[in-house]
């Protein structure tokens, strides 16, 4: 290895923070990262298939047009210089946005999606699209597990994750209907944060079922996740589901120390019974060293109610804004989605209203548990990334918080007996997103010790 | 007559404002007020029926109460001392709400509606429940048309409408998810104002269609419908609809003069057709009246659906949230609810959706009319109230505006060739309250000219 190659590795091992202050001292330029990340994805592209779109040059004269910026003394915003990766359902204008979806192969948005507006507005260098499965359902993508390409990458946002894990990039932005965040993050042994349903608007970016679609971040670390989100973070008056609120201070209560050493519950949710013995004994295992920071529980009843219910919100709304891929594109349509469609079709209007109704009733059930603890502790899937590329893994255990539209995080604080990532995921109180970004570097840098 | 009775009836004569700065100044007394209501009352509710729910004692304790503060110098807001009714759907604490519905006979809340919590803040008499039809809905009720008790009194807000127009209580609130305010307003004579969808919190108001339900209000003339609605107007948490706004001003605005002669766009709805010939004539009458004030259109053909997603959504939202009357009460219910929640059940989940989309696509075509005028000018009803105590009466004018959540208000300035009276109705621009009650105050003066 070059000397060359050997720095450009050192610097893709910097936590992003580093590289945020290496940048911000001159000690690192742009286009040194870039160039790095780009070596990186020449490398390991063909074997992981991160991305749907990527071209080095782009991403290049973003590099050059913020060092310049940055010799001025004028640097941009918190990200100035940072690659961001966004899910190929984002819209970015001029750059290909195509859903995953051959129907809209070669689809060029004219605008840019409100976080690709904050992104840029922030100093990222948008580094390219990553895949997305289709439509952000189950049918698999082309990405592989960097950790080992017989192995999925999980999905929906399966580029995002992947290229996050293999290095290629040190920050990246995807979204969640069901799992499609912590899933991924997990199976490629990343952090992975879904906020608080409606903390990130989601105009320009494709509508599954607009009362579950979430926007998260992926970064090697919890502290990374926090500064791309504070990011995002915000209120659009054209996406109903967020509202004006104070900016989050989401790095800056990150970075801080908790006031007493956290409080978890381990909540056994429905299908642990189901969850792989690697994922038991990891999680018993944290648990019992946590001590009696840690306080078991089952959740009760109702709960088991939560994945039907939320399918049903998810397959109805499908049905009726995928309504133009079952009209025109039932040839080159995965199964995945056309069985979802076919099952949310038949969904009757009352019955969907009544799913909706079941998210204050968990939450309320919920609040008991947050007065008890700083966050929940649970796995984010039932087992490492399943050795199987024509899957996508199980969201078992990621439905119920994004029905209740919690934040969640999951970090890569386990490993399986073969040697693959497992995530740690980590939920917290409605609007509590600060707090448990807190309480996740907390836990990170505790397993770490 | 005698004198007392003739003051009386000179009290119940004065306008609204009138009997508020009266009662300011200690010209006019609450208890006498309150009094006088309770002789017209006596006089007229046997014919009118316009009560649910009413007791002379505890309207007049309240009034003794609120002079004894008057007294003190310490009025207590802006409605000190004037009697409102209720719309027995609207909850109140320790009175009966049975929603006109038999299964909810002897129902008593134990916590006042928002709107209610606001009209005791404002130090008004919550006078007592007037006649709801059956849920809301178009079951014709025992209230009468205090015009002529051979014909309705329309609905669903029946009794408000008629207790206001028999003049036994100046204000009264109701609710509208099709045309519930304005066509009994419209059919008893009165001022009916529903506001901007979202613009008054419906906590503790019997919830029958979430995407339509409106709370509204009465009074004689348009002046009085402002100085109620400011203080319903406002945001509460628990009622989705609901956003923090500045004060609304809509008295102060409602009593400003325009800075020019208003603009009106006559508007030719779906059904324009099959609306009576005293309509038609009265509103070509007044049209040609206003002259070049007056611009007329027909509505582009999307609105042609409006009527039939209108009712998809209103029928469906019944089924889910009227669930437990279907189960429960079978029996007793009539067929105009279990009508439309049979109807309702049969809806599937994406035709509501589509339907809900629909919203947004039909304010966006009546954005270009709102540019050239102030208000749309058309009927309030196809004609006056129907000889025929059977029916409440055709929405048919009305449900387009409630569906688009504009604001409307209907203004007794027609006389049909019966002597009934009729409205006119007037429609503003999304959140522009203010400026319609305004612009209805310039019309209602200039009529009377």
């Amino acid at each position: 290895m070059g000397a060359d190659m050997k720095r450009a590795e050192a610097i893709l091992a910097l936590p992003v923070l580093e590289l945020r202050d290496r940048l911000a001292s001159g000690a690192l330029s742009a286009v040194e990262l870039v160039q790095a990340c780009i070596a990186r994805i020449a490398a390991r592209e063909p074997e992981v298939q991160a991305w749907a779109w990527f071209e080095s040059d782009y991403a290049l004269e973003q590099a050059r047009a913020l060092d310049a910026l940055r010799v001025t003394g004028r640097p941009i915003g918190p990200l100035h210089g940072l690659p961001v990766g966004l899910k190929d359902i984002i819209d970015t204008a001029k750059i290909p946005t195509e859903y995953g979806c051959e129907l809209d192969r070669g689809r060029v948005p004219k605008k840019d999606a409100y976080v690709v507006e904050r992104l840029k507005a922030a100093g990222a260098i948008i580094m390219g699209k990553t895949v997305s499965t289709e439509l952000a359902y189950m049918r698999p993508s082309k990405t592989r597990n960097p950790h080992d390409p017989a192995h999925t990458a999980g999905g929906s946002s399966a580029g995002s994750a992947a290229a996050v894990a293999a290095g290629m990039i040190p920050l990246a932005v995807g979204t969640q209907t069901g799992g499609s965040v912590i899933r991924p993050a997990a199976f490629c042994g990343v952090t992975g944060f879904k906020p608080t349903f409606g903390a990130i608007p989601r105009r320009g970016v494709l509508m599954q079922s607009p009362s579950l679609d979430t926007i998260g971040v992926f970064a090697a670390d919890p502290t990374g996740t926090a500064l791309l989100a504070e990011v995002l973070f915000g209120h659009d008056a054209s996406d109903p589901a967020t509202t004006p609120t104070p900016f989050p201070r989401l790095s800056q209560t990150a970075l801080s120390k908790p006031p007493v050493k956290p409080d978890f519950v381990f909540l056994r949710l429905p299908g642990w019974e189901e969850a792989e013995p690697d994922t038991r004994d990891a999680l018993h295992e944290l648990v019992a060293a946590l001590g009696d920071k840690v306080v078991e529980l089952d959740l009760p009843a109702p709960f088991e109610a939560a994945g039907r219910e939320r399918k049903r919100i998810n397959f109805a709304e499908m049905a009726r804004y995928y309504f133009r891929y079952g009209r025109d594109a039932a040839d080159t349509l995965g199964p995945e989605v056309r069985e979802a469609m076919a099952e949310g079709e038949a969904v009757l209007a009352r019955d969907y209203l009544a799913a909706l109704d079941w998210k204050p009733v968990l939450n309320a059930a919920l609040e008991e548990i947050f007065e008890r603890c700083d966050a929940i502790l649970c796995p984010a899937a039932p087992g490492p990334a399943p050795r199987d590329v024509e899957t996508t893994g199980d969201p078992v255990f990621n439905g119920l918080w994004t029905f209740c539209g919690l934040p969640a995080i999951t970090l890569p604080l386990l490993t399986a007996s073969n040697g693959m990532p497992m995530g740690v995921q980590l939920v917290g109180a409605d609007g509590n997103d600060a707090r448990l970004l807190r309480t996740a570097r907390w836990l990170y840098e505790w397993a770490d010790q």
